[in-house]
């Protein structure tokens, strides 16, 4: 068996054996197979894809690739949840909190932002002393003492996963199904679940720009959880607007406090809940939607969600007296107001303009190695559906630097539509895939 | 622009514009586009195709890449001939001083073998002391002062063809017709030659191995020298069996040496006269074809082509007197016989076979980098259309490692089919693409 070999039947249309796969992964995670052979293996692969059983041991020999997590300590039943990433997703950071105190274990690994979606670590990591660094041992035990931890994936965690994703992020091979679900499948079944509950983003600012295309997703990510006796549950989301009105990182660690705190937007609020509801009752905490979401309602009401996001603060060397001073988080040291260019309704608040444009101002990646600024976002003043007069300010922007505030603008104008008659909007949820 | 972008269109079947192009291949050269985009970037082309736009912009930016040789000194018409490849094909080592002879400027650009097929440099530099690592102005002032010279590419002259073509060896992207004929055309026009023959290979030891496939590569080839108005003729040759009856090295220039001679097996002497014939009515030496083969048959036997070939071993550092004694060639130290399995005729020679066994036996690199080892090789006794006795030799391994003997065997017995009934021959030419 050679790279070759196999490189050639993919990319005449063919199809690789279980064995063959293993091998590929293997060796290219030990690097006998090149950088530039998996990048025209993963082209092959992106242009005819891959069958249901080429996909199952994509997924199997990756989440092989190293260590597995081993939770079997933890008594409560253990429940992640993964979002395919979006524009103001920060849905993690008051979700984990609430769940967890209805007495779910929430093991959360969470990535990095890259291009114009932002990533839950990065936003964590705006609270002063906050590490996400952790080693599977203290992964563990936070979770064992405080019935949750906010990680990043460890190094000896599916590490084939970690170099496939950087190589398909520079080599254009990131949206094709079989290898999305197999990147998110892996990480997710190396964290010896008991169930997982997958936001599927839909729209604009999703990598999934079509309902089809998130349904097939979503399928797909069931159906690999079904292969494994994982219990899988995913909602299709809506991602054309920015979700609530910060994007950023500090901001958006703000927002999550609000939620936590019993405010916040709507709509935000609306998807970390029912999320939340799938997680208490996969976790068999309640026996429908609406049990669940009491649950999740007493947690914040009674400051008991509060009181678990300071207690997994406190026990990843953060401090948590930002949630009662949020001035403690980076601030930017300028603002500037984007103005509305008429009378009317916002129609339009694209996700994607938007990311970039936050993006540009250093709040995201262009590259998986650039620096993040966490003071830097934007405020969506405006929603959809919003009216708004002419001079009137649908956006703040916070910045450090005029170059990059220059780069955001136009990209940030460009994101937002009014006209004089309201539009009608999207619902944000949109369907969901269960095992 | 960025290499993503360019992936990413390629990638979704779109086309790049030429500018796109020359983008690329420059950044790729100076190593600003990484092995693996541009890996990336060929399965996607391999797949999708190059259109005739993208195809003429692709070669022109290879042709840009480096340095154009400047042969404009040389008076005589200049004539190559190149070969897509094939197993036995020594052909190059007897035309060229033949042609030359004639008054032709020969200035021929050679490579090495690859796979299952030979390559003329490593057959060359099997005399003792020829070197064909030539300097730009060493190899014009040989061509000058002989009037034929038979070098490598100097490695300033397309440089991004050599790092692309070692890129497509690794990555399975070589039979593609877009990437073969930029690759080609792009060294024969850095070359400033007045007409070129090429010899497209049609069969089972071939790149090409059907008819459809040849004619359509040679009818791109023959149209990007068009765009340049460069005269190219194209012959279509068979490649099912070896040419000739040596396949290795040494045992290629003895072969050789003999077709100088006069002698040599008829189908290397027919495609050594088609080829040189239309090499002469190219640079207007002959008016047709039978005129050209009297100029050829007299080269030879007045000895005008072996003293050229002595002319030009002795200018590349070469011991001529080889042309003599081919005991000077390097020698393989074991020999063995296959027999025949039976009574019969010879109906296939299987050239890939052939070629891989030669390969087993060190005569051929299976990767770049691998040494070859000149004196090993491959005497077919029996060739398709001939006569056999079961127990009598068919094929004479010359070889000096008892383990790749062993490798090699089983693919040299599995390439010969004898049967009770001859089997009619395919016409050694198959067809002709003209500018």
């Amino acid at each position: 068996m050679t790279a070759i070999d196999l490189i050639e039947r993919k990319r005449d249309g063919g199809r690789l054996s279980t064995a063959e796969i293993g091998w590929l992964i293997k060796n290219y995670t030990s690097g006998s197979v090149t950088d530039y052979q998996m990048a025209a293996m993963l082209m092959a692969a992106y242009i005819h894809g891959l069958d249901r059983a080429e996909l199952f041991a994509w997924t199997d020999a990756m989440l092989h690739s190293g260590d597995l997590l081993d939770l079997s300590a933890i008594k409560a039943p253990k429940i992640d949840k993964h979002s395919t990433g979006g524009v103001g997703d920060k849905v993690s950071i008051p979700l984990a909190p609430m769940v967890a105190a209805c007495g779910v274990a929430v093991p959360m690994m969470s990535g990095r932002g890259l291009g114009h979606t932002g990533g839950t670590l990065d936003k964590l990591e705006t609270i002063p002393g906050f590490t996400t660094n952790l080693d599977p041992n203290t992964f563990a035990r936070i979770l064992s003492d405080t019935g949750l931890v906010l990680g990043g994936q460890s190094k000896t965690l599916v590490p084939a996963d970690q170099k496939l994703y950087a190589l398909r992020d520079a080599t254009g091979t990131v949206p094709s199904i079989p290898l999305i679900a197999s990147s998110i499948m892996s990480k997710k079944l190396a964290e010896d679940l008991d169930g997982l509950v997958l936001d599927v983003k839909v729209g604009e600012g999703a990598f999934m720009e079509s309902p089809d295309q998130a349904l097939e997703l979503a399928e797909t990510l069931v159906g690999i959880g079904q292969a494994y006796d994982l219990k899988v549950v995913a909602l299709l989301t809506n991602m054309d607007a920015p979700l609530g009105r910060e994007v950023g990182n500090a901001n958006e660690i703000a927002e999550s406090i609000a939620v936590l705190a019993g405010g916040g937007p709507d709509d935000l609020v609306e998807i970390t809940y029912a999320l939340g509801s799938e997680m208490l009752q996969l976790a068999g905490m309640a026996q429908d939607d609406e049990a669940a979401r009491r649950l999740l309602r007493a947690a914040v009401d009674s400051g008991a969600a509060m009181e678990k996001f300071a207690a997994v603060i406190e026990a990843q060397g953060g401090d948590p007296r930002v949630l009662d001073h949020p001035g403690l988080l980076p601030k930017a040291r300028y603002q500037q107001e984007l103005p509305a260019s008429r009378t009317g309704y916002v129609t339009l608040c694209d996700a994607r303009n938007v990311g970039v444009a936050a993006m540009r101002l250093g709040a995201g990646r262009e590259r998986k190695e650039d620096e993040i600024d966490p003071a830097v976002g934007i405020s969506i003043v405006a929603k959809p559906g919003e009216q708004v007069d002419e001079g009137q300010p649908i956006a703040r922007i916070s910045f450090n630097d005029e170059g990059r505030l220059a780069m955001a603008l136009p990209l940030l104008k460009r994101a937002f539509h009014i006209a004089s008659i309201p539009a009608g909007q999207p619902p944000l949820i949109l369907g969901e895939v269960r095992s």
